[in-house]
């Protein structure tokens, strides 16, 4: 693919520099030319060329058009979807590679850029996309073909599982929140972390690697933690359980279920130990059975090194971009184990009459705690697995009695499956 | 690289197959021949090519040269050195790829192999022979250049692993072993896992990967788990702590230090929670603070998932054998805290007598478990991080004293830095 001359050392002065053209120059783009100065050695003596930066287009300098000229590859850090997706087009149309860590981007246009990369033969990356630094891009990538996967569980967005952690210590949610944006874990306007939107942008491109079908950011149903009282995270604590927001891809039913929802983990989950701004990201298989990558979720330098893991791999001609989608049908009614927190007068009777109906919609309890409290008491149980739409009637039903004080809540819970 | 008629489906059946020879047909080349047929598909409408095998070798039937003739690719999962180690070189030098499963073979022939891949540009990969299905040879393949490493933690045998977490649960070492051979995940013969050679075998491989200076098992010092106490276990759990097999490769003063030893970790470490037969692996640096990598780590469907993903690997072009080496000085003598654990007469004046002498080899302690138990006592304690050598001098002379009824066992502990 590329004239591969003296690689490994000896005179690399002879092969010419492999040229990036850098689109954006903020946090990442900034950590990206740094980190390059340092490795531009090293990857020069592993792959006989130079990769240098031939030209920077900001918002206030550089000239697009002469920077895709000249550059063998486009590193793309501006963000949002234009004019970056208006830029990657004309680099992969024009024969150029592309390295972006655009997960707006890559979630709506996706089947756009990679049908782009296929037509022209050129390499379409996007690690840093995904969990930063955590290379689950690359192995969902290279592992798909070998390995039919069943099912992800990722906590892909950092800012929420520190806000979580700090919960889970007996913070507020607010106060969290703060403490998260004093230390720059998350953004004066935090809407697209706490909503969950940032997460379901990425299991949705998780999603297209392990699965071949297309998944669209507006196909993923996404829940996120503004409205989580520090209250479930007691008792959870007290039913052995620990809270997080997962993002799932799983086959069910023949088609493919994406959701992102604030979730309970027992403690002996791989995810459970996730604390603070990490992510992880778990890939269950019945060849492998289960795989778990975790590691800085964000920051300048770890996403820098991402987007130049990229770039050494389209030197050293790696993965293809994804294969035409075979699409699977979306499947939004699947079942899952629930947490139930039902605010009840203190009244005779309540947990009879609760039971009886949940037992009509195939509800059944796997555990149950109950505190009184004055006149007003807690029910707090966690279920079996139950089909969504059952779960969401018996609730209905359930939140229609007088001794019911507020509504219901209710929290997905993953099932200790390895112990 | 290849012929890359009809990538991604349409008419792939113009494209010749992908020839695979197959050396070894036991657990993991059985396991091997199945998940291709199941897989194959797949891969050909991914990559263009479908992967068949063209020959099988074992003791009593196929011919190597003729195999070797009709193949693009050999997998060898044979294992030991001879003949897997004369057979590999022929078919780097007849220009052919080669994914190995042989841990003993590259932690022992690893320069000798690589330098004939470079020299023939043929691809040699071996993602198999470290830590089963868990990527972390890809991981550090593609990340190296990105990213300088600073020290990897693993566990990468999980025979180990699974007998030292059923001594957490309170059996001896002999009932550990037994169950793990009666279930097994131990052999008849267990003495390559128990002993720490294993371990050592795969920390070269890693060690040369993350550092590109040239490890030889020989180079790696080992300690196994056979001498292990159960009290061990128990004190430890007082002082908060786990045991695990951990290997650990890291730079110290402008060196490398690759050892595998019993040790001891704080909870919070990412390695703490891996339990059972599973295997994990820690990279730790400064550009990515710290990525964790854990799965199966055995088992012949595993193995085989990871050995048919870097034949999919080589089919897309994927990495190139690792750049020559530059040797690293290798450092023997390197500090770590300690776990001292001291049989000693319950007669005045021990504590005193013993941190003396501690103290004047600069051996600091960090806390303290004391135990009467008739007129024995045991003394339990956690150094500070000090040097290997002071602290065997320290217990040399501390192991002099009258009151030392039993030679003081160590443990090293590695300290909580994530926190």
């Amino acid at each position: 693919m590329f004239a591969e001359q003296a690689p490994h050392g000896g005179s690399s002065s002879d092969a010419p520099p492999f040229q990036l053209g850098l689109l954006g120059h903020g946090t990442v783009g900034g950590a990206f030319a740094q980190l390059l100065s340092e490795r531009a050695d090293e990857i020069e003596r592993f792959n006989g060329r130079r990769p240098v930066i031939c030209g920077v287009l900001t918002r206030s300098r550089g000239d697009f058009e002469q920077i895709l000229a000249g550059a063998d590859l486009l590193v793309e850090v501006i963000g949002g979807i234009e004019p970056a997706r208006d830029y990657l087009l004309r680099a992969l149309r024009a024969g150029k590679h592309v390295v972006s860590a655009n997960k707006q981007l890559l979630s709506q246009h996706g089947e756009e850029l990679f049908e782009a990369a296929r037509e022209h033969d050129v390499r379409l990356r996007f690690e840093a996309a995904v969990a930063g630094a955590v290379p689950v891009v690359r192995v969902l990538e290279e592992s798909l073909a070998a390995t039919p996967i069943d099912r992800i569980h990722g906590i892909v967005n950092g800012t929420t599982n520190f806000i979580l952690s700090e919960m889970t210590r007996g913070l507020s949610y607010a106060e969290a929140l703060a403490e998260a944006q004093r230390i720059g874990y998350a953004e004066a306007d935090p809407s697209d972390d706490v909503s969950g939107r940032d997460a379901a942008a990425k299991m949705a491109i998780l999603a297209r690697l392990a699965f071949g079908s297309p998944v669209h950011l507006d196909d993923v149903r996404y829940e996120g933690i503004e409205r989580l009282h520090a209250d479930d995270l007691e008792y959870a604590r007290e039913l052995g359980l620990g809270l997080k927001l997962i993002g799932t891809a799983e086959r069910r039913d023949g088609g493919l279920s994406v959701h992102v929802h604030p979730t309970f983990l027992y403690g002996g989950h791989p995810l459970a130990s996730i604390s603070g701004p990490f992510n992880a990201v778990t890939v269950e298989s019945e060849t492998i059975t289960e795989l778990t990558l975790s590691g800085p979720g964000a920051g300048g330098r770890q996403t820098a090194s991402a987007v130049l893991g990229d770039v050494v791999s389209v030197m050293t001609g790696g993965a293809r971009p994804p294969a035409p989608p075979l699409a699977l049908a979306l499947v939004s009614d699947v079942s899952s184990a629930f947490y139930l927190h039902l605010d009840v007068e203190d009244v005779p009777g309540v947990l009879a009459s609760v039971t009886r109906v949940l037992g009509e919609h195939d509800v059944s309890i796997k555990s149950v705690v109950q505190r009184g409290l004055a006149e007003r008491a807690r029910l707090v149980m966690v279920t079996h697995p139950v089909l969504e739409s059952s779960l969401r009637a018996a609730v209905a039903e359930v939140d229609a009695f007088d001794f019911i004080r507020a509504p219901t809540r209710t929290i997905r819970v993953i099932e200790e499956e390895f112990t």
